[in-house]
């Protein structure tokens, strides 16, 4: 390696708008390499020639891995997750309450037995066909739109708005029919009715990778028990397992985060479980908003720009921001020195970039709240009671704040011993807008946020740069118009510095209230050892004194009263 | 939560083409929420209407943090990788020895006064503006190209071949560009020239995310001082600092990695570093190459059928599959009962599936290592003991193996002891096609590895669960027509089964090595201090036989030489 000799640069710095600099060192004349390669090299105009579109679809194939599809085990959950996440949103969009059943079976080759798959090695470990198929009670699919949704990628209703919802790329299902497709060669088969005496309409699907389009295998109107609803049929390469990365696993969850919902799973061995819906009332739905003036980009503040329908200055902030009233707007204006009555069309990149920096000079209220439907700290208490049997529980839902312009809102809960595990490291369970996350927990902001906390000020272990260790479970939801991911397969939150601050500060709120807890327990206990001292010791003492003073028995019992009336007494704080 | 009760299913198992599932249980009636919405619900013809497309270059716009762009301090990096992997990858194609120059600079406002930015809150350490420009020595762009490959996502050369190149997705340096574009509002700069004698063509160019589509702002020859090459300059949003995840620190091991290039770096403060190169001989450039069959999908080798030039089903397989010779294609063709001169096109699915499934049963030869560029065990030795001064240095290059039908190699290098810190966890350093990979560390798959190597059998300590520690250094070298990211930032490796395998077989390769140098190391320094009683008690030893026996001083020293004789052959093994 070379260490590399530093010199101070004697060039004066170039203007952004020089575009011929006198480069320091003599510009390199071309320096033939003295082993011409195989294949040989190739010219400027050779390289052109290889350059091309590359379709978005193609691109996830040969990357499934960022999509959840890197595995045959996550692959199963992936799939899962996708459809349910479909089922939820479509059903609360549509003001039902929704019932959703997940049912997992192998996939019979068309003989009868199991099919099997390839698995390079002919390794007994390598991954079965299944089919999995979710079927739900929602609105359905309007029949033009069945084809798009189940097989484009980038396409669907979520990503153009700000509403808190599960799904939000336009890529999962799509993506799910497409591994399925890549492993199995069949296409995704979806049912669906939108209203009785409406026709249900069966589609066959595949995605046409190169062009990410839709290829209609067969299309076809037939007998549906359902009045109304979606189901979605993916064969696929999978494995099935029990545990804490499992199918089973994640429907616990979600019915811990959807208290309003019934899932019915019918696991790969004919066993079926149903997680009966706790309450009949649809939780308030999120609405839509605008976005908050704070954290918006100059690039996107130049893309509104552009595409309002306002045409003054003071009009476009007033109508296309949440939060910003006329006055405020007026403000704005003001500060970037801008005519409030400017023409929004002529407004340049200088002038957007000084309303830009006028934006954070001008105080403005929290996003509003409306936009987010958290989950609630009494339906997180009683999920975390139930499933845990600890024996303090506590839940905190903060109030909402802002990252990039997306408001978000943070909720945590804690349960603190009982049927906990002491010596084992804190369970940490994450939802982001009610959907569990079971992957990638090291990679998530939540996860680094409760190794930040500090959790020895609250009577908890915490060795230094690793996780709390303790009787705890530290549950999270983060809910927000628009979840950062760290991938496409919404496996961990990203790690905005908003993010991790809230995150932080909402669980110090409940760690607080566990450290009081730990520390009463505490002082209960040392009481309580005092107390079994006292009543150990002074029954004893009492004899003595009645030997040594030469009491009665009635003086004996008076005189140890009052020792354990005196011990008792300085006993309490 | 409900703990679910569990029932077995009566049902049989459907069939997967049985479209009318009768439900095991009445299929839910439309039940409505007992609490309207605010802004009521939607039905499916509603929902419908809300369905569009999302532009890929959207979708990155809001998911900035997947592309590297997450804090302002990465997107200096970022911006910096994209455009080097850039300049690397084109001069290696042409033959070139390259020469790299990275130049980060305030950017300057109009005014002349350094250009201030948003941050929300007025913070003091908010992000500034800075300018990034890489020029480099390449082949340079064909005009008609740049605006596509610096203006549009999803496009470019690498992606739609098999051969090992630091650049695969053709979103990289256009993200750049749109980051640039989205903080500063300046479209990215380009000036490129082909060769002397042809014009320097010098762009501006926006990205219309809407459309993902170049928006040419200028086009214009200019005068540059470069016979050949590419100049981008970005403007954008950035911190600046040094340290582990600088830009310094990133441009340094580059130079390890890529030994045979120079790179010249001006920091923002106006220092300049030079890494001149070691060597100026070209790398082996690597070949193209074709899928290799084993661990080819279902579905790939289904479109392979669809979009194959040969017509005969045994051409198929001998000439679009790298290892496959006429013979073993033959044998494949037996193998899944089909006939070696079926019409490729009239393959159905089934019958492609039986193909699938013979591919594992034939015995075939590893893939071609020709495509394949490791930087050998030499040149890591070298770099770790110039970097590390350690008292032990070993480094070890596989041979290739395969995932999902991509060759990679691993080379694994180690350094132990000498001014390498004992108490410290092991310091790890990971490439992947020569680029550092400086972010991610704890979700890549090379730490998953490193984590999982038994190094206590090496006489290193290795903590339960976590990574070891001692004085050593791990570099990890990942190289394939084909690196599987964790994200699109390119900053960690998926975990795929075969790539963590070959991993830890490479790492124990050299833990043994290091473990038998450290074993030495213990024996040496044990012998060593048997040596030093020897010489500090023996000759109290001698005067003490002096005395007893009244030996005379020869006596003594003949006794004493005798002593010292033997005790030295009974400590050698």
């Amino acid at each position: 390696m070379d260490v590399g000799h530093i010199v101070l640069s004697e060039k004066p710095q170039l203007s952004l708008f020089e575009t011929s600099p006198a480069p320091a060192r003599k510009p390199p004349r071309r320096k033939p390499a003295k082993k011409k390669k195989a294949g040989g090299p190739l010219t400027a105009e050779e390289m052109g020639a290889q350059q091309r579109d590359i379709s978005v679809a193609e691109f996830f194939t040969k990357n499934r891995h960022l999509l959840g599809f890197d595995n045959a085990t996550k692959a199963l959950l992936t799939t899962v997750k996708e459809a349910v996440d479909n089922s939820l949103d479509a059903a609360e969009e549509a003001g039902l309450l929704p019932e959703v059943t997940v049912e997992i079976r192998p996939l019979l080759a068309t003989n009868g037995s199991r099919s099997g798959t390839n698995g390079a090695n002919g390794d007994p470990n390598a991954p079965e066909r299944f089919v999995v198929a979710v079927t739900d009670n929602g609105p359905g699919v309007v029949k033009a739109q069945i084809p798009k949704i189940f097989g484009k990628l980038l396409y669907g209703s979520k990503f153009h708005r700000l509403r808190q919802s599960r799904g939000q790329q336009g890529i999962g299902i799509s993506a799910a029919g497409m591994y399925g497709q890549l492993t199995t060669g069949q296409p995704t088969r979806i049912v669906s009715r939108t209203g009785k005496g409406k026709p249900a309409h069966k589609f066959e699907i595949l995605v046409n990778t190169q062009k990410n389009q839709p290829e209609i295998v067969t299309d076809e109107v037939v007998e549906w028990a359902y009045d109304h609803g979606t189901r979605v049929e993916i064969a696929l390469e999978a494995r099935y397992q029990r545990g804490s990365h499992s199918v089973d696993e994640y429907l616990r969850q979600c019915a811990v985060a959807n208290p309003h919902a019934t899932f019915i799973y019918r696991a790969p061995d004919g066993l079926e479980t149903v997680f009966e819906r706790g309450i009949s009332i649809q939780p308030t739905s999120p609405k839509e908003i605008k976005p908050h003036p704070y954290g918006v980009e100059l690039g996107v503040l130049m893309k509104m720009l552009k595409t309002t329908k306002a045409t003054k200055l003071k009009a476009f902030l007033a109508t296309d921001f949440s939060r910003v009233s006329p006055a405020v707007a007026s403000e704005i204006c003001d500060v970037a020195g801008l005519s409030q009555n400017a023409w929004v069309s002529r407004i340049a990149r200088d002038e957007a970039d000084r309303l830009y920096q006028a934006i954070p000079k001008v105080k403005l209220r929290k996003p509003p709240t409306d936009c987010l439907a958290p989950i609630g700290a009494e339906a997180i208490r009683a999920g975390l009671t139930k499933e845990f049997e600890p024996e303090f529980v506590h839940a905190v839902t903060r109030s909402p704040s802002v990252y990039r312009g997306n408001p978000f809102s943070i909720e945590v809960g804690v349960a603190f011993g009982g049927k906990l595990k002491a010596d084992e490291a804190v369970k940490v369970i994450r939802f982001a807008n009610r959907v569990p996350l079971l992957y990638q927990q090291s990679a998530c902001a939540i996860s680094k946020s409760v190794g930040s906390v500090p959790w020895r000020n609250y009577g908890v272990q915490h060795p230094k740069g690793g996780m709390p260790v303790g009787p705890l479970v530290v549950f999270v939801h983060f809910a927000s118009v628009w979840v950062p991911f760290t991938s496409e397969s919404k496996e961990a939150i990203a790690h905005y510095p908003e993010i991790l601050k809230e995150l932080r500060l909402c669980m110090q709120d409940c760690g607080r209230v566990v450290g009081r807890h730990i520390r009463r327990q505490k002082r209960l206990a040392d009481a309580e050892k005092k107390r079994s001292y006292i009543e150990k010791y002074l029954p004893h003492i009492g004899i003595a004194l009645q030997e040594i003073l030469d009491l009665t028995d009635e003086q004996r019992e008076d005189a140890f009263g009052k020792l354990v009336e005196i011990l008792n007494r300085s006993r309490k704080p």
